[in-house]
């Protein structure tokens, strides 16, 4: 107990999810989630603040990999293909994989109200880093905003159905009908 | 005290905006916000459950008011026209003459986290909210979804914009612009 160990995080965080679904999020303490994972509760401090980091410790470094990703699209790219090749290279770079994981996860904020409205802000974030992403391309405050918007949605919408679906289909698959969709919407071609 | 008064909720309203300007959100207490209105603590609750009501209490008719809108749109008319018309509806005659209010609720909702979160549901209900009344236009699900998301933003920035050019220009107009915005971004005839 106590040692150095490698996966030390990985099994705080493992041994979380299993009791967040077993018993609920909100009768889970850290003990109980440092004692699962074989560790002490001091331990669990060193790598979370407390038990929500756990399922969302990820997001600061949301910023920077968004960032990244669009640091390195063509700068003649249109919006959408910025978005579109962005999108690719999270799905296939970041979520490839991790469909388990994000079903567990899923399954766990949707069962707290408190930790639905947290994942909201996780929305928030990355369409700040995204509008922040355009600005830096050229583009107008309002377009840069917009677009921002229009890429967390079709993002936000195409994992949900690619967890609803388990899988089934390819991320990008989704990804990619949901900008069709949202192209055939805003262009006005889709009547009733 | 404690007596009927046609306007006792509007008071309580006045006062809490007044006291969570001036002290801050979290440091504000029913108590003093029932005592700033001239009334009883027990007239506080039968307005509203807790502080956070004051502010956030008319986001419970949202749905119906937005399925009224949608409702009243041509069935023939395409989404874009329908986000279009049921947005200048919303902004004549929801938000019109509101401008100061609007404003005040602004200021102290982005001077504390967890309000700030709390607005993000409330984007999250008109979502919804809007997602159902395309579907019963019989737009697919995917349509639907992605409709309303866009919809949402759409108001969104533009509501931001209006406050914070202080309604400078008209919602309508920028709402305008927006969605020409929306239209040029997703049909790529926006280059960098």
């Amino acid at each position: 107990m106590g040692r150095w160990m490698p996966d030390a995080g990985e099994r705080l965080e493992r041994a979380a999810f299993e009791l967040f679904a077993e018993q609920g999020f909100a009768e889970t303490t850290v003990p109980q989630i440092a004692e699962r994972a074989g560790l002490t509760t001091r331990s669990f401090f060193r790598y979370y603040s407390d038990k929500r980091e756990v399922l969302f410790g990820f997001d600061e470094h949301l910023p920077e990999i968004i960032a990244g990703i669009m640091a390195e699209a063509d700068p003649t790219l249109s919006p959408m293909d910025v978005i579109r090749q962005s999108l690719d290279t999270v799905a296939t770079t970041q979520l490839a994989g991790q469909l388990d994981y994000l079903l567990a996860h899923r399954q766990i904020v949707d069962s707290d109200d408190g930790l639905r409205e947290r994942s909201l802000r996780k929305q928030a974030i990355m369409t700040e880093a995204i509008e922040q992403g355009f600005r830096q391309r050229g583009l107008p405050d309002l377009t840069a905003t917009l677009s921002a918007h229009l890429a967390v949605a079709v993002f936000a919408v195409s994992v949900d159905r690619w967890l609803e679906l388990r899988g089934e289909r390819p991320l990008t698959e989704l990804v990619h009908e949901a900008l069709d969709s949202v192209r055939a919407v805003a262009s006005g071609s889709l009547g009733q």
